[in-house]
C-alpha cells in the first residue's frame, strides 16, 4: 500500500503566485485603511495559499508574508518559520508576540463571510472590543482579477466541462425525467474528476450539483438568487429539476457544475429530443448574440452596468422583455464573476458599480422562461483581455438534439 | 405540460406539528430571558415551516403563531394574516407595526449562523445597537428532540439509505478505486430519491456527497471536523477518496449521504474483496459491540460523557486505544445528533454536558484507523426511547464480501 504523507506542504502556490496574489490583497487593505487581516474563510484560505485548512491566515501588513496558524489537519508544515499549530485562536496574540510582531491597532476581518459568534471571538482574542474593519469585501475584488495561474485552471474546468457538455446527447434515454438525465450528467462529470462541490457565497445560498430543467418547473421560482429557479424534488431543497419527463420539441436546459480544479467554470446548453419551433430557436439565438456581443464590450474599463443595459436593449428590441431572466419571477442580473466561488465579482446588473478589468473572469447568462416552451437560453464563462471576453467553455451554441 | 403552480403554502407542517415545534423553542426562548427571535437560516427556517424559503420566520413571544416574512420565491402565500412579501429586512418593523405587533425589547439571533454584517444589519433593523441574544443555542436544543413526524422522516431515510447499502457489493466492480466506487454509490442514492446536498452545521464545514475510504488514506489527517479523514482529490477539497485502488483483502470504509427527505440518517458500513484478516474482522466486532452497548445505555437521563466514557473503557480494554476515532489524528467525539443537519446536539464527547432525552437521534461510529489494515469500523443511527436507542440504519453489521 501507499504510505500515507508524513507531512504537508502549507503553501502549495510558491513564493512568486503567492506574492502576486498577496499584493492585490495589501493593495485593496491600504485602501480600505485595514492595517494587519485575519482569515478564516475556506475559499479566502484557498486564495491565499492554494490549500484548504482549519485555522487562520494572518496578513501582518506592508507586504509582509503571511503566518499560519493551523487548527487541522496536523501534518501541515512549512519551509519558513511562519506555521503554528493551535488548538484555539486565543493563542495567536501569543504566538505573534513570540516573532516580535506586535497585535494591531485593529485588525481586519471576513464580516460578510464568518458568523457573528466567531467575529466576537476572534476580535476578542486580538483584544478588541468590537469587531470593526471588514475584509470580505477587499478579498472578493482582490479575488476578481484571475492570476495566470488562475486562468489556467479556469481554462482546464472549462476543457473538461465542454467534454461533459458534449458527451450529454449519449447520456440520455427516452422516458427520461429531468432528475434522471441530470444523475447521468453528475456521474458523467464525477468520473472526469468534477469535486462535485458547488462553493457559492453568500447568505444561505445552496445549491447541490446543478440545475436541469424543462417544461413548466422553469416558471416556478426559487428561493435561491440563482439566474433560474424550479421547484426542485423536495421542500427542503427547492430548486432544479422536479421530475418533469423529457417530452419533444420542449428544450432541456443544463447548467452543471464546472468544478474540475479548486476553480469551476459556469456553462448552460440547450438539448431537445424531437424538434423545436422556430420560437424557441430564435430564442436560443438570441441568447447567443447577447453573448458575443457583451463579450465584445467586455474590455477593461468598461462599466458592468453597460453591459446589463445593452443585453436588456436587444431582448426589449426582440420583443422578448417579460421573459428575461425568468417570467413570473425574474433575476436582476445577466452574469457574475466566477472562480473558486460560482458568485464572485463583478456583477453584470443594472446597479453594479463594477468596472470590468483585465483577468476577470465572467460567466454571462441571457437566459428566458417562456410560456408553453420552458427555459431558452445558453451560458459562457470569459476571461477578460485588453481585446474582450475570450471564450472558455466552448461546447457549440445551438441545442443539441439527444438521440 | 403540466401548469407551474399558482402558488404555494409557506406553512408544510400543519397547524399541530407546528405548534409542537414551536412549544420546544419557545420553552428555550423562555430559560434564554428571550422575548421575541428572527429567523433565518435555512436549516431553521426549514424547521418551523417545513420547507426553506430566502426570508425571516419572526417569532413574537408568548406562544404566540410567527410571522412570515419572504424575499423569495414571490410565490408563497398563508391562509392567515400573517405573510409578508418584503426587499430588504428594514420593512419588517414597519410590517410588525401594521399588525399592531409592537417591537420587541431585544430580538434573538442566530448569532452562531448568520455573518457578523447580517447581524448588525438586523439588529439595527429592529432598533438595536447591536445583537445580544443568541438563538442559536435555542433552536439546536430544540430541533435535538424530534417529533413523531421528524422521526417517520429519519425512518424513511433509513431504510431507504439501507437498500442501497446492500446493494453496494453490486456496484463494485474489479479494478475500481476508491472513487470509482463513491461515484457509483452516490448515483445509486440520487437515483433512490437523494437529495445530494449534504447539510452540516458549522464553521467552514464542507463536504460532497459522503466519504468512501480505503489504505492507508485513512491515516491522511483532513481539515474537517468528520470521525474520519482522507486526502480527497485535490488541495481545494482535502478529505475522504484519494484515488487508491480497492485491493484485496483491505477493507473499504463507505459513510455516504442517506439525506432523503430533508432528515438524514447516518450510517457507515465495511465492504471488502477478497478475504478480511482476523485482526479487522475483530476490529469491525468491537465497533458493532460499541454501538451495541452504547445504544443500551442510550435511555433519557443519561450522560452524554458517559456513552463516550464506556465507549473508551472498551477500546482500551480491548488493546486498541491507539487507533481508536483515527491514529495520527483522532476525533474527539463517538457521536452526535443527526436530522436535518448531519452534527446536531447531543454530542457523545468526553466533556459534552449535553443529557440523553427522549427523541434525540444519534449517529455512534465507534471507528478505527489501523496502520496497514486502513478504516475499520460501522456506524449507526438510534431513536432514543425509553428503552433505548431504536435501530434505524438497519443493513448487515458485519463486513460485505463484493463480487
Amino acid at each position: 500500500m501507499k504510505e500515507p504523507n508524513d507531512y504537508l506542504q502549507i503553501n502549495l502556490l510558491g513564493k512568486d503566485e503567492q506574492s502576486e496574489r498577496l499584493s492585490r490583497v495589501y493593495s485593496g487593505m491600504r485602501e480600505a485603511g485595514i492595517s494587519a487581516a485575519l482569515i478564516h474563510n475556506n475559499a479566502n484560505i484557498y486564495y491565499l495559499t492554494g490549500r484548504v485548512f482549519r485555522g487562520y491566515v494572518y496578513l501582518p501588513g506592508n507586504m509582509r508574508p503571511p503566518f499560519y496558524f493551523v487548527r487541522q489537519p496536523s501534518t501541515l508544515r512549512s519551509d519558513s518559520d511562519d506555521l503554528f499549530h493551535i488548538r484555539k485562536p486565543e493563542e495567536i496574540a501569543s504566538a505573534l508576540a513570540s516573532r516580535a510582531m506586535s497585535e494591531p491597532g485593529d485588525v481586519g476581518l471576513e464580516l460578510d463571510n464568518i458568523s457573528y459568534s466567531s467575529a466576537q471571538r476572534l476580535a476578542r482574542a486580538f483584544g478588541l472590543a468590537a469587531p470593526s474593519k471588514n475584509m470580505s469585501p477587499v478579498m472578493r475584488a482582490a479575488r476578481s482579477v484571475k492570476t495566470r495561474m488562475e486562468q489556467d485552471m479556469l481554462i482546464r474546468s472549462g476543457e473538461k466541462q465542454t467534454y461533459i457538455y458534449n458527451r450529454i446527447p449519449h447520456l440520455y434515454q427516452e422516458g427520461m425525467r429531468d432528475i434522471d438525465l441530470q444523475i447521468e450528467i453528475e456521474r458523467a462529470s464525477r468520473q472526469e474528476g468534477c469535486l462535485g462541490l458547488f462553493r457559492i457565497a453568500g447568505d444561505e445560498m445552496e445549491i447541490f450539483m446543478g440545475n436541469v430543467l424543462t417544461g413548466h418547473n422553469a416558471d416556478e421560482p426559487s428561493p435561491y438568487d440563482f439566474a433560474m429557479g424550479g421547484l426542485g424534488l423536495d421542500p427542503s431543497l427547492p430548486v432544479g429539476a422536479d421530475g418533469t419527463v423529457i417530452k419533444p420539441g420542449i428544450p432541456v436546459m443544463v447548467d452543471v457544475n464546472g468544478n474540475y480544479t479548486g476553480y469551476m467554470t459556469d456553462m448552460t446548453r440547450m438539448y431537445y429530443t424531437g424538434s423545436l419551433s422556430e420560437d424557441t430557436l430564435r430564442a436560443c439565438r438570441l441568447s447567443a448574440e447577447i453573448c458575443r456581443t457583451l463579450a465584445g464590450m467586455m474590455v477593461p474599463g468598461a462599466k458592468a452596468s453597460d453591459l446589463y443595459h445593452k443585453a436588456v436593449d436587444m431582448v426589449s428590441e426582440a420583443g422578448m422583455k417579460e421573459y428575461f431572466m425568468g417570467h413570473r419571477s425574474q433575476a436582476g442580473f445577466v452574469g457574475h464573476g466566477v472562480g473558486i466561488e460560482v458568485n464572485e465579482a463583478p456583477v453584470i446588473a443594472p446597479r453594479s458599480k463594477d468596472i470590468i478589468e483585465e483577468g476577470n473572469v465572467i460567466a454571462l447568462e441571457p437566459k428566458f422562461v417562456i410560456p408553453e416552451i420552458g427555459p431558452v437560453g445558453i451560458e459562457n464563462t470569459y476571461i477578460v483581455t485588453a481585446a474582450g471576453g475570450k471564450l472558455i467553455t466552448t461546447a457549440p451554441e445551438e441545442p443539441m438534439l439527444m438521440d
